[in-house]
C-alpha cells in the first residue's frame, strides 16, 4: 500500500540545512509524495517532548508515513525501526520516541529493524541517520515498499519505551506529573478526565496546586476549575481538560509554566479546596 | 468555486503539534489542496501583528483561502467568521484579525458566522478552535462549499475591528505610530507616502525622530531620508518608504527598533531639520 | 527544461509575511511547482552561513531551482544573478551566497545578471528583491524560461566570492577555522578528512584544541578522536568527520560551541597529544 504523504518531526531546528537535505532525499525517492513538516522545533534531544507531540498529533493525520528523529544516540547501538500502527507507519530511532504514537493509533501491529542497505542512502554518515536511513526508509514505504522488506521483525514488547508518567487519584487529591509544556506556557499534566473525576475535582470548584509531592515544601497556587480561558480573569489560573484530553493548567493571557516554575517530569499535587 | 490553496497563519509557534494537527485535518477534508504556512510565529496572542502580516501578504497571494488564528478569546463568546474579499476567503476569529486583510483585498463582500456543526470537527475542544472549527471550515471552502452554508450572514459593519492607527501630517511635522517591527528590526510606521509628502519630508533631507508625542521628553535621533539601506553608512539610520508602502525606519546593517527602543503602538514624531 | 520544485532559503525569519509573499508570487507564476522551504532562519545578513547551508544541502536535492536571499546590500549596486550548475539553477544576489553551492553541484556552467523587466514583478520595491526580483525569476525558470532570457551573461570569474577559509596541515598540527556552528552547537571546521590525515590525527588518539593561532594564549581543551557521539562519555568532547565531510567538534549531549566559545571565522589549532 502506498501512502501519499509523509509527516516529518525532528529536533533539527531550522537554521541549518538538515531538514531540507531530508526533504531532498525523500523527494528524490518519492517525487509524488507530499512531505509535511510536523515540527522541527522539538527541544534538542528531548525524546519525551517529541513522543508527546507525535502521540497528540497522529489521531488528526490522514493515513501517512511519519518520520520522527530525536536521536541523542545516533551512531550508537540503538536500533532504527519502522512500526506499523493503524493506518500509519512510523519510522525513527528505537529510543522511546515512537511507541506512544503507535498506542494512539491503536497499538503496534508490526515492527522491523531498519537494516536493509537497499533502503538506505549509499555512503551513509555515522551522525546523520535522519538523512541517510530514516528519510529514505520513510520515502520507500510511502511509494509502496512493504515494511517487512526493510529488515527483520522486532517484537512489540522489545521496543524501547519511555517510563509511563505517574498518576494517582484519591478523593480530594490528584498526584500527577507535568507531561508537556506548550508554546503558550500551558501545562498539560499526565492525568486525564477520569483521574480528575476520581479525585472529585469538578467544574466551578477551587483547588490548590503544589509543585512537588504531597509533603512538598512549595507554596500552593490557587486555581479555578473551568472549561475555557475566559472562565477566569486575565492573569488568573485555570484548571481544565485540554484539547488532547489531558488535565491542564493555564493562565488567561499568561503563562502557567512561568507562574508555577515547572517543567516536564515535575511532580504536581492538586487538592480540592473547601467551597 | 473551489480554490486550490490554503494559506495558514497562527501564533501557535512550531514546537508543539498544533500546526500539524491542523494540517492533518485540512488534508483529510481537502486532500488535493495545497496548505502553505504563512507564518506560525506571530507573537503569542498579538492580534495586531497577525492582522498587519495578513494585510501585507494578501495582495501577493493567488486566489486562495486564508485561515488565521490569533485567538486570545478562544472558547469565549467571540464569534468565528468567514469573510469573502476579492478572490479570497478569510477564516478566523472575529476579533480584528481579518478586516485589514479584507480591506487590502478590496473590502468585505460577504461575511458569515461559523455555526454549522456540519463543517466542524465532531467532539470539538473548547480551547483549540484552530483544529476543530477554523481548519475544517477553510478546508470545506477550499473544496467548494459555499461560504453561505457555514452559518448566518454577518454585516460587514458588525465585524470587530482594531482601532485605526493615528497619523497626523502638517508642514514640517509627521506624527504617527509604530505599525509593526519586522525580523530585522526595521520599524514600519502607520503613515504612508502621502502623509510624508504632506509633511514636506523628501529624499535627501535630514529629519529628527522623537519617540512619544510632540512635547515628549525623549531625545531625538537623526535620520537621513532615502530610498535604500545603502543610502546611509552602516550603523546610520534611514527614513524610507518600505516595500509595503509604509514610511519606515531602518539602520543599515543594524536594528532601528533596538536603537529607538520602540514597539508597535508607540507614538513617534518626525520633524524636518533645516538643511 | 522545466523543473518541478523550487527550494527557498532566506534570512527573513518567520514572524513576518516576507516568506509567504514570496511563496504567493512563485505560486502565481508557477502554480504546479512545489516550493519547499530550505530554511528562513539564516542569522540575519549572515551571507557565509547561508552559503554553507546551500552548499551542504544541494547534493541531496533533486534537480530544482534554488532561490537564496541573504542580502544586506539590497537596493545597492550589487547584481542579482541566476547561475546554472549541474541540474540546478541558483537565483539570488551576487554577494558570495551562491558560488560555494555552484561548486558543490559541479561548478558554474552559465551565469546571467537579472535585468529583464519581463521577469520581475511590476512596480518593484527597492528593499524587497526577494519578492520582486528573485522569486519571480526562480518561478519563471521553474516553468521553463531559459536562464539566458533573464539578462546578459556574466563570466564565472566575475561573480563575487567569499574568501576561502584557511586550512594548514602539517604533521601533528592542524590549523583551520570554524566553518559553521549548527543548531546543536556542533562546530564544523573548514578542514576535511584529507587535512586530518595530513596532520596525522587518527581515530582513538587524543588531541588538544586551542582557539586562536598556534601562539594563542587560550587554554587548551582536550578531545578524543572518534566517529560517533557515543565514542565519548556524556559531557566529553569528540573530534570527528561530520556528515558533510568536515572535521568537526561535538560534545556528547552538549554544545561544543558553547564549551569552546567559538563562532564562524574563528581560528582553531588542533595538536595531536602523545599517547
Amino acid at each position: 500500500m502506498s501512502r501519499n504523504s509523509i509527516f516529518f518531526l525532528t529536533d533539527y531546528g531550522r537554521r541549518d540545512g538538515f531538514v531540507a537535505a531530508c526533504h531532498g532525499v525523500m523527494m528524490s525517492i518519492a517525487p509524488d509524495v507530499r512531505v509535511v513538516d510536523l515540527t522541527h522545533d522539538v527541544p534538542p534531544q528531548d525524546v519525551r517532548h517529541g513522543a508527546v507531540v507525535l502521540a497528540q498529533t497522529l489521531p488528526y493525520l490522514p493515513p501517512c508515513v511519519v518520520v520522527g528523529v530525536v536521536d541523542p544516540g545516533v551512531g550508537s547501538e540503538r536500533r532504527g525501526i519502522a512500526v506499523v500502527a493503524g493506518d500509519h507507519v512510523l519510522v525513527g530511532p528505537d529510543n522511546g520516541l515512537l511507541p506512544w504514537a503507535a498506542a494512539a493509533a491503536g497499538g503496534v501491529a508490526e515492527a522491523v529493524e531498519l537494516v536493509s542497505p537497499k533502503y538506505r542512502l549509499a555512503g551513509e554518515a555515522m551522525t546523520f541517520h535522519g538523512r541517510d536511513i530514516f528519510a529514505p526508509a520513510a520515502a520507500h514505504v510511502a511509494v509502496g515498499v512493504p515494511v517487512s522488506r526493510l529488515g527483520p521483525a522486532v517484537g512489540a514488547g522489545d521496543l524501547v519505551r519511555l517510563p509511563e508518567p505517574k498518576v494517582r487519584a484519591r478523593p480530594g487529591v490528584l498526584e500527577t506529573e507535568v507531561h508537556v509544556v506548550d508554546h503558550f506556557g500551558n501545562v498539560a499534566l499526565a492525568a486525564g478526565p477520569d483521574d480528575l473525576a476520581a479525585s472529585g475535582v469538578g467544574a466551578g470548584q477551587r483547588a490548590s496546586i503544589v509543585r512537588g509531592g504531597p509533603a512538598g515544601p512549595d507554596s500552593a497556587t490557587e486555581v479555578v476549575v473551568g472549561r475555557v480561558f475566559a472562565d477566569v480573569a486575565p492573569g488568573e489560573m485555570l484548571l481544565y481538560v485540554d484539547s488532547h484530553r489531558h488535565v491542564a493548567l493555564a493562565v488567561n493571557h499568561g503563562s502557567a509554566a512561568a507562574r508555577l516554575g515547572v517543567e516536564p517530569g515535575d511532580q504536581v499535587t492538586i487538592r480540592v479546596l473547601a467551597p
